[in-house]
């Protein structure tokens, strides 16, 4: 990195290669960064509640780790085998239970980064509570390498959850399923996770489902944590109120198979057409059915076949508009369809991400839900930390409003 | 502030001028910007969990309000009844329950906040998950008003606990009290608060202690919340815990007057001599014991009366030096101890501040913990957010290392 800064030259960090909005992708011949080979596990303290490690350690290994000492790592984004705890930092990245528990930042105490400069400083440390200085630490959460370029990572762990109970309530419509995950949150029970699939997608990956499906159904899947008779107790009141909510069945299967289960959704829906445009907005809990419904219409209005699935509770959804890969006006009808969904979320008060992030696809929509007073107040922290703007240009902010464009950097 | 901003004229931010590091206090005649009139409460949102209130709003009517709709808000700092949300958020403070629920800083999802210019903008939002744009209002937190003035804070707030069951051990040391503080961490119980009283403090203020003290005991306090069945069976599994720690005794006391009587330990001690030294310091929580030995060993080499008090699952320690505030060689000596005391928190790889923030008095502390690097980070953002630096100058971040001294500014 110092020799990219005295040179001017311009680079991408890159991780997993998970990400889901091309964050780590060279758009303009940057030269890329890869956390590949930082593996080490520097440190796990089981009677800190602590590990520390680098940057390209996979999130199934620090949580595999974790539990090897007792300890539980809660953040469980998709592609936990391939993704790396470094770019689950750099983009703070969700999963399901991060409704109980908050994305990958929550977990963060420290962070090794490197700043534009090639120079290495420790961000955060590795206490519970500590106000000196500002939070640094937390403004690289989610910063998706535009401000340095995160080396290794200090997380808090909790004591091994007990037991970890799930259950699915099956619903005749979609919005009787959205109604009953916005009326559970009313309602004050804690899930670790609340998701929403909806029918559509459920008539692709219900016959995988590890129990029986009624047809034409969608589904609420909850999971239940703490000890096993606290567990089963808010299971029980959770599933009282899915009966009234008129859930025309409820199972209870062993979670490792669900959770499985849950995370192949998308790879299934990929396959139907080959292709699929697929984003990531967030709105109010409260707001969860009509958002579904919307999108449905969206969907119908450009022709699109429409799946929806998400981290309900969070309000998080997954709109899905399936394309054929090979035809390039299917995917510009898509993205158009896409465009619109970001309308919908932000006139409902919501966001055009909830978890994968700005990176380059949406680069052009930023600008939609910041005013320019936070655009302004973004782009200053980003001066200031990368003056010659040669960290992941491009990405996550969109277009410096000082330049014409990010290129004339 | 766009006045003073055009002036060039300092100003301070003061909430509810309860801080104890003399974050809020105006030294070189700067324009005091009180908040106390912006007291209203802007929204309420039962169905999703949360509520905006402006920066002026106690702490306690927050935790009111919360739980009159059902929802609990866990931050529970010191002086509650006086003290301003704003001023909670600008200093991430923190209390017992910080334990298990965090600082203050956890539970904000956005900020108010007028930047130097006098601009307005409002920093992260009222999502629980959205991940467009930098996170400024996580960086706005605990910054003390260095780099903005939070006017209003939207609150992510959680279900009330049904129970939330208290116990207490006494341990004829302080050694044995802290042994079973780290051991209790490392065991894996997860309770809501866990707090240290020496013997010399309970000493003090046992005999308002509601229960009985056995004489001459260090006390460990403990909370376990959440369902009834599942705090009674935590604090069930900690008591057999504290009993092999060879607990002298065990109470299980009512938990509301348990916590005034806890909260007024500060002002009882300082009434011994009329006034105290009162310092904040964080550590591991493996070297708890070790730190409270060696504050003692502080406090007699500089002949001072030494009482310990603190967070201890979190390693928070408040370490007080009694003084006669009418003998200013008193106090000199007392802050040298002081001195000694960030000395060994920093040998330990602790922090020079847990929670009181670093304000004016611990400015000159500050460079022992962070590197020149880190320095140079904190002071880019502070300059690209406060050019003149003309929010709270001198404070939290000490001097400028590109200024001889703030007071050039």
């Amino acid at each position: 990195l110092a020799a990219c800064d005295r040179l001017g030259v311009a680079i991408v960090p890159r991780g997993g290669g998970t990400g889901l909005a091309g964050g780590a992708v060279p758009i303009h011949g940057e030269v890329i960064v890869s956390l590949e080979r930082l593996r080490r596990v520097r440190e796990v303290c089981p009677e800190r509640w602590q590990m520390t490690v680098e940057a390209g350690v996979t999130t199934e290994h620090v949580k595999r780790l974790a539990a090897e000492n007792g300890l539980y790592f809660p953040p469980d984004p998709g592609a936990a085998e391939q993704s790396h705890i470094g770019g689950n930092v750099a983009t703070n990245a969700g999963g399901p239970h991060a409704f109980k528990y908050g994305p990958t930042g929550e977990w963060v105490l420290g962070l090794e980064v490197v700043l534009a400069s090639g120079c290495v400083v420790e961000l955060g440390g590795s206490l519970r509570k500590d106000v000196a200085g500002l939070r640094l630490a937390d403004l690289l959460v989610g910063s998706e390498g535009t401000l340095g370029l995160i080396t290794a990572v200090t997380l808090r762990l909790l004591p091994a959850r007990e037991a970890s109970l799930p259950i699915v309530g099956f619903f005749a419509s979609d919005a009787a399923a959205c109604h009953a995950v916005s009326s559970a949150v009313a309602y004050g029970t804690e899930p670790a996770a609340l998701e929403f699939i909806d029918r559509a997608v459920m008539a692709e990956v219900g016959a995988a489902y590890p129990g029986r499906v009624p047809a034409g159904m969608a589904a609420v899947l909850a999971d239940f944590d703490g000890s096993r008779p606290a567990a089963i107790a808010a299971r029980a009141e959770f599933s009282a109120l899915l009966e009234e909510a008129s859930a025309v069945a409820l199972d209870e299967p062993a979670g490792a198979v669900l959770w499985r289960w849950r995370d192949g959704i998308s790879p299934v829906v990929s396959t139907i057409r080959g292709g699929k445009v697929s984003e990531d907005v967030a709105v109010p809990v409260d707001r969860l059915a009509e958002a579904v419904d919307r999108i449905r219409q969206i969907g119908s209005q450009h022709a699109l076949p429409t799946y929806v699935w998400g981290h309900a509770g969070n309000g998080n959804l997954h709109p899905n508009f399936l394309v054929d890969p090979r035809a390039s006006e299917e995917i510009v009808v898509a993205e158009s369809a896409a465009a619109c969904v970001f309308s919908l979320a932000l006139e409902l008060g919501g966001s055009i991400s909830g978890e994968h992030g700005v990176g380059w696809l949406k680069r052009t929509q930023i600008d939609r839900q910041l005013s320019p007073e936070q655009r302004e107040a973004q782009w200053a922290i980003k001066r200031a930390l990368d003056p010659q703007g040669l960290l992941n240009p491009g990405k996550k902010l969109g277009d410096d409003p000082q330049r014409t464009s990010w290129l004339a950097a």
